[in-house]
């Protein structure tokens, strides 16, 4: 690096901290994040679709979802700020971004509606976010589905959607809890843990991007406690969700 | 600089090209910038104000207007946008972070609900951004009143602010339109000058910090059109509002 270049870039280093959260630094810094070699480069006229469930969905407009870019349409949680920042941030290439989550979805349920809410939208990005109903609801809702369940169905939906979408680059994020939530009990980290394993296999296993978010929340517990990112445990509150939308921008683009 | 600092420096320059916007790193480059000396470190429980017009305002709920940090509270517009910027890089902080837009203010109104939106909040960061209104009234709405009574309503305003809130920061942010728009004509840009400058001479004047909207809305029209950033040429898209929101965090802090 000669004399110039090398002005020019630390001359850029005072503006890196103040946009960049030590917390998505440190969550997504070693062995966690398995897409660096592999960012993703917008193309003009890409299409985005975050799924999931009511992490994603919170309280997204049905009436609109047909409407890219559209606050209502993207509700107010991590697809939203997500969406801001592409959108800002990429404005020469005119993306157009959709929220599909819906609340209380499996991955099972995701498989249900995949043609009309993924396949038919032709999405050039997958961002999925699946996994905590799939455990939750058997404590709670009668579920009776298994984690082994839970992996061969993501995995299935994966393989779907690389023969239906071939050219589309698919986001695998990490499901997560935010220890202290006052939904969550002694029993839940250990339960919850093989399906974020298995999430982590299968991006591994597919070579997709994987936004560690368990590794995000845990580190922004160092910072403030689950009343602060999510009060219980489940659901991210409004800095919670930003935190996830500056994680998923840094571990895909 | 030694190479150790070195290397560290420049690993996070990659960063860097990431979470900041072009855009706003040129609009803010230069002369434009008034704050670059006087930078805002945040105190543990740090109250941050909103104040404005329908750009601020962005369909906020009213009945949750005394909740701070809540999504529905601080509408859809840059004061959500930068509020979970601040709550998510802040999180030691604890910030509590209100909107107290309304939609059609001109300078005069936020002086008649002074007291209540914004002397009682005891905010320790005031941002204002006003003037929109004080000059199209006079096309659309038959208001009367001209860009003299502005600058001294707005001098008025600030003073009453560093008399009542003297630990207070108060931002000034740009009237800005959007060139292009549908709700512009040829005679906006001559007529709404004025007021640009008068804020700009304001906040110079009190030793405020400033935040050059026009410019950066002129520089992000170099990536995009209004139909892109603000389709009426006043209120700012989602991608605008998070342009704003980028803008405001990178002049303020």
């Amino acid at each position: 690096m000669n004399r110039r270049n090398f002005f020019k870039k630390t001359a850029l280093t005072g503006v890196a901290a103040i946009s960049l959260p030590e917390i998505v630094s440190a969550a997504l810094t070693g062995t966690n994040s398995i897409s660096e070699t592999d960012k993703l480069r917008f193309s003009s006229g890409d299409i985005v679709l975050f799924q999931g469930d009511s992490i994603t969905d919170c309280g997204r407009s049905r009436d609109d979802e047909n409407e890219p870019n559209k606050q209502s349409q993207l509700g107010y949680g991590y697809a939203l700020f997500a969406a801001a920042n592409l959108l800002a941030n990429n404005a020469d290439k005119k993306l157009k971004i959709y929220n599909r989550g819906i609340s209380g979805n499996k991955v099972f349920q995701l498989a249900e509606r995949w043609m009309k809410d993924c396949i038919n939208l032709r999405p050039n990005i997958v961002s999925i976010l699946i996994g905590v109903n799939d455990y939750w609801h058997t404590k709670t809702g009668g579920y009776t589905g298994t984690i082994v369940e839970y992996e061969a169905d993501y995995r299935t939906l994966v393989a779907r959607t690389q023969k239906e979408l071939p050219w589309a680059k698919i986001v695998v994020c990490e499901p997560f809890i935010i220890h202290g939530g006052t939904a969550l009990d002694d029993t839940w980290e250990s339960n919850i843990a093989p399906y974020r394993e298995a999430a982590k296999r299968i991006a591994h296993d597919y070579k997709l991007t994987f936004v560690p978010y368990q590794s995000v929340f845990n580190e922004a517990l160092k910072k403030a406690d689950a009343t602060y990112w999510g009060a219980d445990g489940v659901h991210p509150s409004m800095a919670g969700a930003q935190l996830m939308a500056q994680a998923w921008v840094k571990a895909v683009l």
